[in-house]
């Protein structure tokens, strides 16, 4: 099974049991707003990355690697669905359809969220099975990941600081997923987390930068959310640092570091494809970009 | 060492950890408001339940035990600090000081409560020790009785429902911390979950009926938080219902069931004395209510 049909069945199957059923038991509105906030999934990199570690690790228990890629694209969306809020980004589109707030309201996007991150937990607790002591560590990454000091909270909470802890705010917001995705991928897999962490770190430095120049380059439209909200925000960015093409460079060495660092196992090989995979794709070639470089 | 000083302890190592220490790898506005969200305490009733039931379990594994009460006491004060925002309750007050969105902000306000539910089962998956499968069983219950389809997320989702089921709303919105706290006491303990339920759901139903008295009878300043809030919002309500002497012979009838519920263990009569205090206590004796009687 490819990797985004197993995605999609486990998705399925979790958000069902969230959902409780026809009964009448669960509030429909907040049932249908978790739906809508992790379907269609988007490019579901976290969990890509995860699952293609547990399997360059060999794993023996699918069923374990495949809570855990669940779990963290749950976070994931819960971040999302949180970050689009008014008291936030304040976006009014996510993913080409409106954020959960607006298609629903403020008060169950709250809600989704908050579930979404509970379930998080539960789906892993739920997967333990004969391996429990992998699912406690995939547990403890993934809360440390997702929450205070080091996660996607404290990420966002850096946000709310006059002085910024730069190294600190990125490492948070954006490497810390990707972080839990290889780790996870390699505890899922019997495997050791720490050699894993480099791997995770340089593939989220990479989509920060890439993330940096689309949002610098790109209209709403081809983004699928508004464009131009770090200059609006004033948040920290490459492209203003670097330049467009000093972002790629950078862009490109980092991955190579990526590559680098892959720790020895079965499916080294794949896993050095898969980044050079990511890189092409990361790598901007949109009108908007042609133009810019055109310009130069 | 008391109940109270057990639960200091623990909770102020808890939040130390997630605040990450002085040395601005954390962003600091979010360190302090997770601080401020949890201390100082309520009533603690729910962790003062759970650690009641361990130990009249004869628990084995306190620091289990101390770790599934802070693990609830979280999760309720993340609920309470999200309940308070603006697009619920938009309460200006609660414990008698600011809310953590008029303390600090809208977007820390939600931060903290994100932070304090995923710390929630972090402390759970750190104090598996030498027993992950009660640690597993620990924050499968937390989980089912904090997100969808049946814990306070839900409870809450039903406040955005026209149609809505009332024992469904009460048993998810007030039953379900109750619930988790008599079955997390034992699981720590090492008992079954099952026969706890009644216990926490009837302690559950006894305080959603005394939360009604107190919020149809009391003013602000005796609550701490804004008073009148279920007519305002027009939620359901045993005092609109039942009238205040019927509610309050409702209230005695289920903390009789209660004490009757109460499975058989090494501390029963001490779990019978715990019911009995808390009959007292939430009966209601402040002036406004004795006018209201005499009134009457």
């Amino acid at each position: 099974m490819s990797i985004t049909a197993r995605l999609d069945a486990v998705t399925a199957a979790v958000i069902a049991r969230a959902q409780g059923g026809a009964d009448g038991q669960a509030p429909a509105k907040l049932a249908r707003a978790l739906h809508y906030a992790v379907t269609p999934g988007g490019a579901r990199i976290r969990p890509t990355i995860l699952l293609s570690v547990a399997m360059a690790c060999d794993e023996e228990w699918p069923a374990l690697s495949d809570a855990a890629a669940v779990a963290l694209e749950l976070i994931h969306c819960a971040s999302l669905v949180h970050d689009d809020l008014p008291c936030f980004d304040d976006a009014d589109t996510r993913r080409g359809k409106p954020t959960v707030h607006k298609a629903f309201s403020e008060p169950l996007a709250v809600l989704t969220g908050d579930s979404l991150i509970v379930l998080a937990f539960d789906v892993l607790a739920e997967a333990a099975g004969s391996t429990p002591l992998r699912a406690l560590n995939l547990i403890r990454v993934l809360s440390r990941r997702t929450g205070m000091p080091d996660g996607i909270c404290a990420g966002q909470g850096w946000e709310s600081e006059a002085q910024v802890n730069l190294s600190a705010y990125h490492r948070a917001k954006t490497g810390a997923l990707f972080i839990a995705a290889t780790q996870m991928g390699a505890i899922a897999a019997g495997h050791e987390a720490e050699p894993w962490e480099e791997l995770g770190a340089r593939i989220g430095e990479a989509f920060q930068v890439a993330d940096d120049l689309r949002d610098a380059l790109y209209d709403a439209a081809t983004l699928g959310k508004p464009a131009g909200q770090d200059m609006i925000h004033s948040r920290p960015n490459a492209v203003a640092e670097l330049g467009v093409q000093g972002a790629i460079r950078r862009l490109k060495d980092i991955l190579g570091g990526a590559i680098a660092s892959i720790p020895k196992c079965k499916g080294e090989a794949m896993l050095a494809e898969m980044v050079r995979r990511y890189a092409e794709q990361l790598t901007p070639v949109a009108p908007a970009f042609s133009q810019a470089n055109a310009r130069r």
